[in-house]
Parts: C-alpha cells; sequence; structure tokens
C-alpha cells in the first residue's frame, strides 16, 4: 500500500519510489552526517562524492567517450535554446534545423535572434504526425551545427534512429524527453542536452554532455552563466549549483544501473509502448494519429471519438487513480506519458482501463 | 533526538527542522494527492497553488507595494549580474556600482561585458572590513542603475541601512545573503534578487522583487530567459520552474511568518549575532577584523592567534557536532554563517566552546 497512483504527467514526471525513499531520508540526514543533503555545502567532500558520483554514472551508462564532458546546468532547455547559438553559430555562419514540433520551433525561433538559422526539414505539413524520411532534409552549404529535438513530447513522435548530418558538421541534441531511455552513441553528437525533470530527475537542473572543443568556442564576451566552458573548467560548480537536483539525478541515473542499464531500459519502454500501441490499432473507440514510424516510446498521444468523450475519459481515469492523462494545452486530446520510472502496472492498468471505457461507450 | 548537528554553513545553508519534516512526507505524496511534489505538472492545480502561495507569503511579508511584482528564476545571483545590465543598462548609460566584496565586485566586472560601469565607491582600500561611509561615495552624473550587495558573505560586513541613491535612479540589490532576514521597504529598490541557499530554501532557485516598469525595459533580442519580462508575464512559468526549490521556498516563507514574521526575525538574528560579536569583543583569542558599525548580522568571521589554531579550532569544532565554520576559500579564518534558520542553541553551543577552546589554548 504505497498510496501513491499511476503518475501519466508528461513532465515534472513521475519518479523511481525507491529513489523517493533514499531522498525522504537524506533530506534530513544524509549519510550520518546530521545535516540534510540540501544543507550541505557545494564545496564540502559530501556534495562532491554526489556530483563526481552522477557524472561517473552518466559515463557508465552511455559509454561516454572522454573527449566529451558532463555537465549541469540551469534554466531549462529553455535556456539551452539561446545558449547553443550563442556559443556554437559564428557571425556570418548558418544553423541548421531540423523542425518536428513545438520545441524544435522555439529553439530555432530563439537561434534567429543571434544568426541565421536554416530549417532543413519540417513536419509542420504532417501536422507534426510523423518524423521526416530523412530524403526531405535539405542541409544549406556548410552549417555550424544541425540541431534536432529527438522526443517530441507534444505530438508523441520520435526519432527512431538519428538522420545523416553533413561530415564533420556538429549535431546538437535537445533529448529533453528520451534522454537515457535507450542507449545512445555519444561519439555522433557534438551536444547533447536534457531538462532532468522526465527521465532524470526533478526540474530545476540541465544534464548536457559536450564534445571539448565545442564548449571552447564562446566569445569571451557571453555572460559567464551561459557560456559552456564555464561548466567545463569549474566541473559546473562555478557557483551553486542546484545541488539538490542534482542528487536526485544521481540517485536515478544510480537506479538505471540497477536496473539493468540503457538496454534494459529501452526494452521496457518499447514494451510498454508497445502495450498501447497494439491496443490503439486494434480499438475501435480511440487512435492516435502518429504514422507508425514516427511513434514514440515516451509520449503516447490518442484521442476517442469526440473531445467530450475524451474530457470524460479524462475524469472517469482520476477516480481510478491515473492522472497527467490530459494532452498538452496547444494539442489537446489525450496523452500517456510513460518515462523510465513510469511503471509497468501503471500502463496494464491504463490499457485495461481503456478496454472497459471502449466497451461502455461504444 | 533529532540526530541532526549544528550547521554553520555559508550556503546552502541550514533549514527549518519543520520544513524538512514536511518535505520528507511531501516529496513521497503530497497533500493526499497520491504523487510527490517533484513529480506534480508545474501546470497543474497543485503546483499552481504553491507558487502562487509562495508569492503571496512574500507579499504580505514584506508588505510588497502592488507596482512590485515576485518572480522566480534560475542561475543564482551569478546570472543576475548578466541579467542586470542587460536588462536595465541602455546603450551609452552608465551603471554605478557600490564595490563590498567579492560578490560585487564579479557583479561590475560582469556588467562591464554589456555597458559602462562606474565604482562610485569602494571597501577594497579597508580589505573589505568596514562598509563605507556613504560620505565617500561619489555617483557619476546620471547612472542608469545602481548597485549594491546588502551583505557581504566572505567579509562578513552587511550594510546595517541603504545608503542614499540620486532621486528616480532604481536601487538594485544583492541580498543573496541577507534576504528576508530583516523587515525591508521594497518601494525603495526598483529590483531586489536573492539566490535562496541561504535564508530562503534550497540552490536552484533566485527569488526576485520587481518594479514593474523595469521588468519591460529589456530589448526584445535579449535570450527570452534573460528578459525580467519573461518570468512577469508567464508568472515565472514561461517553461518548467525548479519546482521542488519553489516548493521549499513557499515552506520557508510561510515558517518566517509563523515565527513571528520580518520584525521577530531580525530580533532573532540580531540576539544571535550580538552572542558572538559580545564574546569576540572581550576574547583574549578570537578577534573579528570587521567594524564594529559594518558587522553582518548573517556571516560572523574571526580569527584566533595563528592559521595552526584556527585549524585546530575547526577540527575540534568537527568533533562537537559543529561544521560548515571555515572560512571562505579566499578569506581563509574562522566564519560562523548564523542565517535564519541557524537556531539560537547552535550559536550558544558555538560561544560556549569558543570559550572553551579559549581557556585551553591560551
Amino acid at each position: 500500500m504505497t498510496e501513491r497512483i499511476h503518475n501519466f504527467g508528461a513532465g515534472p514526471g513521475v519518479l523511481p519510489e525507491s529513489v523517493l525513499r533514499q531522498a525522504q531520508q537524506d533530506i534530513w540526514n544524509i549519510g550520518g552526517s546530521g545535516m540534510g543533503v540540501a544543507e550541505h555545502s557545494h564545496r564540502g567532500k559530501l556534495f562532491e562524492k554526489i556530483i563526481t558520483d552522477a557524472e561517473e554514472e552518466a559515463r557508465q551508462l552511455a559509454g561516454i567517450p572522454d573527449n566529451y564532458k558532463v555537465i549541469f546546468m540551469q534554466g531549462g532547455a529553455s535556456q539551452q535554446f539561446a545558449m547553443v547559438p550563442m556559443n556554437l553559430l559564428p557571425a556570418g555562419e548558418t544553423a541548421d534545423y531540423l523542425v518536428t514540433g513545438v520545441w524544435s520551433e522555439k529553439a530555432v525561433q530563439e537561434a534567429a535572434k543571434f544568426g541565421a538559422t536554416h530549417v532543413a526539414v519540417s513536419a509542420a505539413g504532417s501536422k507534426f504526425t510523423r518524423i521526416p524520411d530523412v530524403a526531405e532534409i535539405a542541409y544549406s552549404s556548410a552549417p555550424a551545427y544541425v540541431h534536432i529535438t529527438t522526443n517530441n513530447t507534444i505530438y508523441g513522435t520520435q526519432w527512431s534512429e538519428l538522420p545523416p548530418v553533413p561530415e564533420g558538421v556538429p549535431l546538437i541534441a535537445d533529448t529533453s524527453s528520451d534522454m537515457f531511455s535507450r542507449p545512445l552513441d555519444v561519439s555522433k553528437y557534438g551536444l547533447i542536452y536534457a531538462g532532468a525533470q522526465k527521465n532524470l530527475g526533478p526540474s530545476g537542473v540541465v544534464m548536457a554532455i559536450i564534445r571539448d572543443d565545442l564548449a571552447d568556442r564562446a566569445p569571451a564576451s557571453l555572460p559567464t552563466m551561459l557560456q559552456y566552458r564555464t561548466y567545463v573548467k569549474e566541473r559546473s560548480l562555478y557557483n551553486t549549483p542546484p545541488t539538490f537536483a542534482i542528487y536526485m539525478v544521481g540517485l536515478v541515473l544510480k537506479w538505471i544501473r540497477e536496473t539493468g542499464g540503457l538496454g534494459a531500459m529501452a526494452e521496457r519502454n518499447a514494451e510498454k509502448a508497445a502495450l498501447l500501441y497494439d491496443f490503439l490499432d486494434q480499438s475501435t473507440l480511440f487512435r492516435t494519429p502518429v504514422h507508425a514510424d514516427s511513434r514514440s516510446h515516451m509520449n503516447v498521444v490518442f484521442r476517442s471519438a469526440s473531445d467530450e468523450l475524451d474530457s470524460k475519459f479524462l475524469a472517469e481515469a482520476g477516480k481510478r487513480g491515473m492522472e497527467g492523462l490530459k494532452g498538452h494545452r496547444s494539442a489537446g486530446g489525450i496523452r500517456a506519458s510513460i518515462y523510465n520510472a513510469c511503471p509497468r502496472e501503471s500502463v496494464v492498468a491504463l490499457v485495461d482501463f481503456m478496454k472497459e471505457f471502449e466497451l461502455a461507450n461504444r
């Protein structure tokens, strides 16, 4: 009896229960130190171990090459939308963006403040219900970088594999909603960043993996806190970092390792997603607008026969202890976010309820 | 038996025990919602109430006038060092800084990236052991704003009252280490900002109070996340805010109100500080370099007869369950940070130990 319900929220999302139990203890007194984790100095030995361990867990999980650094920042992906061009788009050059949803659009709009941008492909024509075919991508002649959003939280689409990028051009990936949900080959990227609040921890911290040479490109005239080099040089400790959030990320990464690592995580996530998509594909009431080859394993979006019936579904789901199912305010409908920490039991309960609702409302 | 020790850390600092007890419950299941506080959507009703309540507590505590907004940001005071000039220093104008320590120096250095700066007064001549006399201040002819650091964490000095500022010029205050430790007249400021991790909550969130007209001055070409207007217009919810940190700040503000408000807090802080300064002023072993009229009620810095004896003191204090007493790496010596949540009992225990140490080492 945990007194906890099924949380399908899109973020901040559900956290592993073992992590929450540990945090309950540690926020009062961590490791017998007589002080809570949030009360420890960021310059003390205890936090030094927390941030070092978090980085090491990330390195082991993703097999991060030595010429990449793991850094922790603040401001969410939205601040990265500015930091990326400020650091990596020199005057006179062009940055290419693959636009697959609202967050990619925001990224390119923000970048346009700092230099020339080129939309190499856009899924707007399909109303973002599919990931573009790589044949549709038309890069500019010599992009400073290519930016991709690997998973689209609002529309429920996900790149199943990385698109080709021109030789030598750094690939910058916003992985806020699928970071560490599956194995990844870090060497294919220049920079990977993610707000923690979906798969990695609470909100308030961004984890990033950056190739050494890219961290050193920013003009020194940028705000100190907006230069990647600041975080690399000072090991994310230039100023007081969000210590509790980094602690939580460390616990979540440890939990990923202890439950089998990224390969096992990807298998569980695929299985959870299949439970939902298999039901949706044969349902007479519910349907997903997302093309079969573009479906996200993180956010499953669907609708019933009408807005009214969607509302009824959401209300009844709430009574059954299933929360966070309302679609994004810009898209409507229903959305089940089934991130790393969403237990299989929650997905099974949701599908069972969908079957029951379908029978009662056909 | 709380198993907790005396925490004199300079920040992140000690938090009220009642707040930690509440957080232990709420991180698992808040308000019977079946979800932990860090797992709730920032767009949901529960978090809406958390952030609204936190703002309202702040407004009540400080009597904030209607033409000021309370906002929550990320990046610490260090990011504010850039945001202030980026938002408030128009091209061709000059910003004036009152320099009273390392953090003021960092603020003015960062501002120099974005426009002309003028050091209206500096305490460097006294090695930052005193707050300048207001007669020493020489403002530029028409400053865009005046920036002050109200308390100097490293050197243990504090402005006991605000200096005069030219008519109509906004006063910008970094209050990171004394926010809400005493009553304040918000109408005298244009912008007040503070990293939470000393008096208000955990690290990872900045609370600010900004006058409406100043929030709207930034050029639209600035990064969206670096414009104050973004936080005012979107009520700090443009993107996912650091929800757990804001929740904690709300609990701490409620605790301040329940323990008597800012007036009672100031009295307790003055009493705690007096316990230490009164002992220091008659001690034959310990001394503080800080002038009597400039002494901080938040950070009490002192030394014994030698660096060796300081080290011995710190080691023995650690054995007695007193942590965080080492002076800042740039200043050395000993520092007791006695923020809002530092209990009187901790200060009494420290003074008792200092007396004992003095007897044993004279």
